[in-house]
């Protein structure tokens, strides 16, 4: 399949597509017209196929999608079929919650340590995940190659901890430290993404306010 | 200040702005022309003017923003002055994350209770915030009107207490139960926020797939 150059509100969609897709292949839904699998997100029925015609020809006139086989391409375009491996940086409470509660499996990762510098979590294990010495961070990415590190660490930390990833060689850091990492000028190359609790919270402030 | 209709886009990135003027602000930045924030937060100069013009007239042609206005002025819009409280309902590793690690203060919010099912978590407290049976909570919301309901239970309960929380009568419901909640359609008018992990780390997949 070949990828033209997507925009990032299309990209921002396509999760949303895949979570749809396995509702509905749950469900027993073999086939949705787009207006019916548009409705179901909120979205239009054209804008359901211009979406999804940045990534190549899906569905056909009349018919509409195959939900099973289209939930399979849009994980393939997602790259879920890379198995793709991740460490987390940080076993405060929110490290625990994603090691404990989060299917990193569901999205095609496979998580393979974390890292803290408590002494009384180091050399333990949490749900069968390895809690390592920070200090042992960067023989462990050399020794064993890492897509993406997960920054559960304190603010104050994070500039660090980003840096030592990106030398170690990983891919994507996946950030909750609600600080502004600026690896983007790096020309590392390595994606960040953001999970900013609180600009969801003030999004949210600002939706309830406007309300009468 | 009047609102005009403003798109999600915009509304999404008035927390950035919050944030980036808060920390030129405490820089001692005291004016930034629209093509310095602009850059600071990767964004074009007419962007930054088309997005502020949302909301009225900031700034001045050839003098800039004067930064601790612009950012009181938008703190105001995100509706941050006006002390909404919240509840948590599910005291977890995620939710005690958040009681003990957010800063709810920061966006105007007043945490003011927590609520589970575990007999061992009721009753005590966690970072000074009371913990709740689940069975009290519609008596709770009764006496004591509340803003935000935070969804940090098992995905598996998202619906009825999202349920439960609307009848309590929040305005808002803040969701990490990486489920759709579907509450648009109960004509409540109660806006829902959520933090989907998982699309998140899905839009990391494709992002690092995407590299060479």
């Amino acid at each position: 399949m070949k990828k033209q150059k997507v925009s990032s509100a299309v990209i921002r969609r396509l999760p949303r597509y895949y979570r749809h897709l396995t509702d509905l292949s749950q469900a027993g839904v073999v086939r949705i017209s787009s207006s019916a699998l548009g409705k179901s997100m909120n979205l239009t029925a054209s804008q359901i196929r211009q979406d999804l015609s940045c990534f190549g020809e899906f569905g056909q006139q009349g018919y509409g999608y195959n939900v099973e086989s289209l939930r399979d391409e849009v994980a393939e375009i997602l790259g879920m079929s890379r198995s793709h491996t991740i460490v987390i940086l940080g076993v405060g409470n929110l490290g625990r919650a994603l090691i404990e509660n989060f299917s990193f499996a569901n999205g095609g990762f496979e998580l393979t340590a974390a890292f803290d510098v408590a002494p009384e979590l180091i050399g333990t294990q949490i749900s069968g995940i390895q809690v390592y010495s920070i200090a042992e961070l960067d023989q462990y990415l050399q020794d064993h190659p890492t897509s993406v590190g997960v920054l559960t660490v304190p603010q104050s930390a994070a500039a660090a901890m980003s840096e030592r990833l990106i030398r170690g060689g990983v891919k994507g850091i996946w950030n909750f430290t609600n600080s502004d990492l600026h690896v983007e000028n790096s020309g590392s190359g390595v994606i960040v993404e953001n999970v900013h609790f609180a600009d969801s919270l003030l999004t949210l402030s600002y939706l309830i306010s406007e309300e009468p």
